[in-house]
């Protein structure tokens, strides 16, 4: 019995250079987004892409984490701002997803430095999009601000 | 020298339960996206989530894989349908990715099923985000369509 399954569909038409492709999903919140190569690859021009769509994953995943496991220590936070770059690379001659940095920033009252990195780490081990890239180099920077 | 970063960005406020997060991204196309636990692992209600991104990614990162092979081939496609049913599961107590099960349509000219399905498999191989899922079970299926 899963937790859940979620999807999404690509409608691509023509080449690669010159076609492109519509998303819609089982929300709906991402129908109509568009894709194309020169987007991906060059000036995103208002268009996400695969790797856009990964950080994002990333960066939503690394939160719900992160707010678990502050709760449990009864440190909620007032705010989280996490934010993932994926880094699409060429790799003898393949483009490869090498890399996902993360930049944390938390405002957690009642909570110290020292206390945020360990609540930090022990996310970047329990979200499951940073275990499911556990391929790529992920890296999490955490600040925690004032509260 | 990479071919592209891309980045996104979850400002999250709240405890897990009763809290939410607000999407951005580098070229503004996720911008206002939200995300909470319930939309995640109960009914969407309109609200994407880390699962849909990632089926999202991958899916749109499938079909431009498959619009280059098939363009090397010499057989571009018309139309290609991709979807991904990207799978979160309890495994040994923790919320787990476990599958992206992807559901190929093409309708390419000049092609028959066992060469799709010899691309396709292509496809998989060179696809940067099938291979940063690689710890997931993928699976493709494909169908070539009438064209």
């Amino acid at each position: 019995m899963s937790i859940a399954h979620r999807t999404a569909e690509t409608i691509w038409e023509g080449s690669l250079a010159a076609g492109g492709g519509v998303l819609r999903s089982g929300s709906g919140a991402l129908d109509g987004l568009e894709v194309t190569w020169a987007a991906r690859t060059e000036t995103p021009g208002g268009k996400t892409s695969p790797e856009e769509l990964a950080a994002a994953a990333h960066s939503s995943c690394f939160a719900m984490a992160l707010a678990l496991l502050l709760g449990k220590a009864n440190t909620p936070p007032n705010r989280l701002g996490v934010e993932a770059t994926v880094t699409l690379d060429d790799v003898d001659g393949v483009p490869t997803i090498v890399s996902s940095a993360l930049r944390v920033d938390g405002w957690i009252p009642h909570l110290d430095a020292a206390g945020f990195q360990r609540v930090v780490d022990e996310a970047a081990a329990l979200c499951p999009v940073s275990r499911l890239f556990a391929c790529a180099a992920i890296s999490v920077e955490a600040t925690l601000q004032p509260s």
